[in-house]
């Protein structure tokens, strides 16, 4: 047997998570061997207490741990609008901004043929049954990558025949950022979209 | 009760590894959560299972999941020289090299009073019983940060009176670098240790 197996196939299980490469999956295997036994049946026990607990909202999709999530309960939001996003790290990055006040829609992922993600294998068919005339409009905000975009187009064209506004983020530089680092794509798409003050 | 405290609880666990952000930790639950059952019980399991198997080399002090490690066990190795270092990855890099033949001495640290930590906090106790006649040779490889430098120091000040030959990595500028982008200190270093053709 290798020495230290139990190290490596620790490490191993870091570097399942997406982002994390070999090297940081190594480093933080080794952070673990440093935790007190204690803290290291903490951190055993939040996977699994996380795994249990926390499932996806019957309405939205979003993760939740309670029966229907506490945006889907909120009677103060506005349900004639519903934002559709990529994933639950969208819904919390939208929330933020305490702007929005309809409700959400996470589609846990994008159309992506090459990676085998047909409309199927997302939350879509969820969708079309939420929009049974108290919806009038649906913001599509998938990411402004291509996958995203082509998702965005899709839920438009099943959408719009519904009778049901379709809307798409704005595109343009980002607030803060500097012109001279702006990609092209990005610049045109702001001088599209440009504004009377 | 906060929704999806259990999210919160699983990301605060990961944001507890060296080099793991907030924003970097949160991914990382997320990633679990759309782990299958199996996959998140082999991770726990990983978890304890390491904490569990793996321990320090009651000789050299790195980490071992036998009752010496494989390279204190090794008889082929030379066992006159012991290279002090300060943690486990740095063996491993160490070995990666496949040049040093000799022993290892892993401190678990480095001399840092600011952050309270005091010769008497490193396994340096346990490298002074080695050194019973058949060593010639400690080989320094702690970090060359100023917290490495200082322990380096302690070290030799402490080895040097028991006629053994203290030596320390060379410094100088890294293989495949450009000039240009080495500091000063690193390129003083390198001028310094200059050496003939």
């Amino acid at each position: 047997m290798m020495e230290n197996e139990a190290l490596v196939h620790l490490s191993e299980q870091f570097g399942k998570l997406s982002g994390v490469g070999r090297k940081s999956a190594l480093r933080m295997a080794y952070a673990v061997l440093a935790f007190s036994d204690e803290e290291a049946q903490e951190f055993a026990d939040a996977i699994l207490e996380a795994k249990q607990k926390i499932h996806l909202c019957p309405i939205c999709q979003n993760l939740t741990d309670r029966d229907t999530c506490s945006i889907c309960n909120d009677l103060d939001r506005d349900s004639s609008v519903i934002c559709v996003v990529e994933d639950a790290k969208a819904v919390m990055a939208l929330e933020k901004v305490r702007e929005y006040r309809g409700l959400y829609h996470v589609l846990h992922g994008v159309i992506s043929p090459i990676n085998g993600i047909t409309p199927d294998k997302l939350k879509l068919k969820e969708l079309l049954p939420r929009l049974d005339g108290s919806v009038s409009e649906v913001i599509v905000a998938t990411n402004p990558t291509v996958e995203g975009e082509a998702t965005a187009m899709y839920i438009a064209k099943l959408v719009k025949p519904l009778g049901v506004r379709v809307t798409r983020l704005a595109y343009g530089v980002p607030v803060g950022a500097d012109l001279e680092y702006a990609d092209e794509v990005t610049l045109y798409r702001a001088l599209e979209g440009r504004r009377d003050f």
